[in-house]
C-alpha cells in the first residue's frame, strides 16, 4: 500500500563530489528546478529561504549538508581525528541549527548525527572515517523518514469515511505536508496518496497558505501531478467550504508536537482546528516520530518563528501594505491538543488521552538506525 | 462626536459636464488616483472591477451613474418624457444592477431611484426634469449614508471595553468597511474613528483579505492616514492573534443582512465569527439600514458572488496555482445570526433577538429622503 505512488523527491545526496540536490520549491509550480548545493552556506540558505521546507525535509537536508562537509575533497574537508572532529562538528551544526527555529526535526537530526559522531570518537570500530559514518547516519534518517511516511499512509482506512453515494471524499489540508516536505510520500498527504492508490474517489481542498503559498503552489502541484483532484481557495474560505459540506475530514502536518499533544504547525492550522470542531469534522495531525518533542511540555514552550515583513508588503510597484502600517508575520501557530481528533503516526492512529501515548512513542523511538542508544 | 475625523471621499458627483469621480481603490495604497467617469460603461466597469467597492459606496456610485445618464449633454441624454423615461431607466439600471450580485445596497439604490422617477411621471410637480430629480435623490442617498456612518460611529462607547491598564484596545476588522466603502466614515470603522477622536488608545488588526487585499491595502491606508495604528497579518493568523490576547472586540461590515440576522460579508468573516465565539470575544456587524434586506429570509437565500479564478492563479511569470488544479473563489460567506453579538446601526446597538428589531428598522426606514412611500 502506498507503493503505487511515485512521489517527487525533495532532497537527495549525490556523491563525487559530495553535494545536496534539492528541488527548489520557491520556483514551483512554474518550474521544476533542481539545485546541487556543494557548500554549507548554500544548504543553510536553501533552508532559510524555504527552497527546501517541511519539518522532515529540513531535518534530512541539514543531515546531508552536515555529512557533506565531512566528505569534502581532501584538503578542504573537516578534520577527521579525535576531539577536533567534535569541535568542527559543532561549528557546522551551529550554522545549520540557526536557519529556522520551530521545526524540531532540524535540531533532532543534528543531535542524532552528533551522538553518532561521539560514539565513533569513543570507538572508531571498523575504521570508517567520520565522513562515511555521518553520511550513513544521514542516509538512515532519510530512509527511516521514507518508511515513516509509508506507515502514516497506512492509517488511511482507519480515518477515511466510507463515501456516501458517488461523491468524492473531501479532504481539507493546509500548507504542504506532502512528498515535498518529507523524505517520502509526505505526512498529511500520505493517507491521501494511499487512499488514491486504493481507488478511493477523493478531492483535496487546500488554502493558498499565505504568505508563501505552499498550499496553492506545492500541494496542488504534487497531488495533481499524480492525478489527484485539488481545489485551491483563499485561506479564509475554509469555513465556507465546511459550511457547504465539502469537507469530510481535515489532515495537517506538524512542525513540532509537545509532550501534551499541543501542535505547532503552519499559521492558520489553529483556525482550521476550531472550524473543524464547530462543524463536527475530525481533525487529524500526521507526523513522523521525530516531530514529537518530549522535551517541550506544552505548546506555550514552542518558539514560533516570525518572518520578515517583506513577505506581506508587496513590491515597490504594487504595494500590498502601506509603509505606515505595521506587519505581524508569524510562520506558525499553536493548536491545543483538545482540538486534535487523533495523531497519524508511523505507529498508527493515536487517539486521546495523548500524553501517555506520546510518551510511549518517544520512549520507544530509537533515533539512531544502529540501535537504541538514544535514551541510554 | 465623529466630526473630528476627515475621512477620505470614495465617490462624488461632479457637474458640468456630469461625471462620477471615484478614488481608484485598485491603485491603493501605492497611488491616490482619482478617475472622473462620464459614461455608463465606465461606472459599471469601475464597480465590476472593484475600483469602487464596499456595499454602501457601490449603491452611491450606481445612483450617481444612473443620474449622470439623465443629465448628459443635450442630444446624448436619455428621454425626459412620460413612459419613455421609465423604459430608458430600466435599460440603464439593468447595466448597473448586473455588475455585482451580493451587496443589496446596489439594487436598493436603483429601486429607490426607480420609485422616485415613477412618482415624477405621475406628478412632475414643480416642473424639474428627470435628470434633476434623479440627481437630487442620488445626492440624498449619499447624504443619508454619510449621516448613517456618523450614527454608527456613536455606538462606540457602548461596545468599546474600558482599557485594562495602559495597553491599547485591540480591534480586529476584516476587509475594508471604512470611508473607502461608504459615503461617510465607514460602517465597521466608524466606531474606530469615533473612539480615536475621543482619545481612546486603540490598535486595529486586519487580515490582508485575500485575494484582493482590501484589508492590507485599504483599511491600513485609510486608518494610518489619520494616525490610527494598524497591524496587518495574513488572514489565517487571526486565530493566533486572539489566542495571544491581542483582540478585545471584532467589528466587520456587511454586504447584506437577511431578515433573521444572517450576514453576508467578505469571505473569511464567518471564520472570524467562529473564532471570536471560541475566544469569548464580542463580534459586531456594522451597517446602514439599507444593508438589511427584509425580502431575504435567511442567509441561505443570499446569492454569493464567485469571482474569477485569475484572482488566485498568479501571473504567467509567477504561477501561484498550477493549471492542473481547480480554484474556488467565492467573494463572500454567510455568518449565521447566532454568532453575531450585536448589529451596530444608525438606530443604535441592536442585540438579540434580531428578527423583531430588524423588522422594526426596515419598516421605519424611509428609503426616499422625501417621505415614507417605500412601504406604501
Amino acid at each position: 500500500m502506498g507503493g503505487d505512488v511515485d512521489p517527487i523527491s525533495a532532497v537527495e545526496f549525490l556523491p563525487d563530489p559530495p553535494r545536496v540536490r534539492i528541488l527548489d520549491q520557491t520556483a514551483l509550480p512554474g518550474e521544476e528546478r533542481y539545485l546541487e548545493l556543494d557548500s554549507l552556506d548554500g544548504v543553510a540558505e536553501a533552508i532559510r529561504t524555504l527552497r527546501v521546507r517541511g519539518a522532515p525535509a529540513i531535518g534530512i537536508a541539514a543531515a546531508y549538508g552536515l555529512a557533506m562537509q565531512f566528505n569534502a575533497p581532501p584538503g578542504t574537508k573537516e578534520p577527521s581525528q579525535g576531539p577536533e572532529v567534535l569541535a568542527a562538528f559543532e561549528v557546522v551544526a551551529g550554522v545549520l541549527a540557526a536557519t529556522r527555529p520551530t521545526a524540531v526535526n532540524l535540531p533532532w537530526a543534528l543531535d542524532r548525527l552528533r551522538r553518532r559522531l561521539e560514539r565513533w570518537v569513543e570507538d572508531p570500530g571498523d575504521g570508517r572515517d567520520p565522513g562515511t559514518v555521518l553520511l550513513d547516519e544521514a542516509r538512515a534518517i532519510h530512509h527511516e523518514d521514507r518508511e515513516a511516511c509509508g506507515a502514516i499512509g497506512r492509517c488511511w482506512d482507519q480515518i477515511f469515511p466510507v463515501p456516501a453515494g458517488s461523491g468524492p471524499v473531501g479532504v481539507l489540508t493546509h500548507c504542504n505536508a506532502g512528498a515535498l516536505a518529507t523524505g517520502g510520500m509526505g505526512t498529511a498527504l500520505a493517507p491521501v496518496y494511499a487512499a488514491h492508490a486504493q481507488g478511493v474517489n477523493l478531492r483535496v481542498h487546500v488554502g493558498e497558505t499565505r504568505p508563501l503559498q505552499q498550499g496553492g503552489r506545492l500541494t496542488a502541484w504534487e497531488l495533481t501531478r499524480v492525478g489527484i483532484p485539488v481545489a485551491v481557495t483563499v485561506d479564509s474560505a475554509v469555513g465556507a467550504l465546511m459550511a457547504r459540506g465539502r469537507v469530510n475530514l481535515v489532515i495537517v502536518g506538524a512542525d513540532r508536537v509537545a509532550a501534551n499533544g499541543d501542535v505547532a504547525n503552519k499559521i492558520g492550522t489553529y483556525s482550521l482546528a476550531v472550524l473543524a470542531r464547530e462543524h463536527g469534522l475530525p481533525f487529524y495531525v500526521a507526523l513522523p516520530s521525530s516531530t514529537f518533542d518530549p522535551a517541550t511540555r506544552t505548546g506555550l514552550e514552542i518558539p514560533v518563528e516570525e518572518r520578515s515583513e517583506t513577505e506581506l508588503r508587496g513590491t515597490p510597484g504594487q504595494r500590498a501594505v502601506p509603509e505606515s502600517a505595521g506587519v505581524w508575520n508569524p510562520a506558525f501557530d499553536i493548536t491545543p491538543a483538545h482540538l486534535v481528533t487523533a495523531f497519524l503516526t508511523p505507529s498508527g492512529v493515536v487517539r486521546p488521552p495523548f500524553g501517555p501515548s506520546i510518551q510511549a512513542i518517544t520512549r520507544s523511538f530509537a533515533g539512531p538506525a544502529s540501535g537504541s542508544e538514544r535514551h541510554e
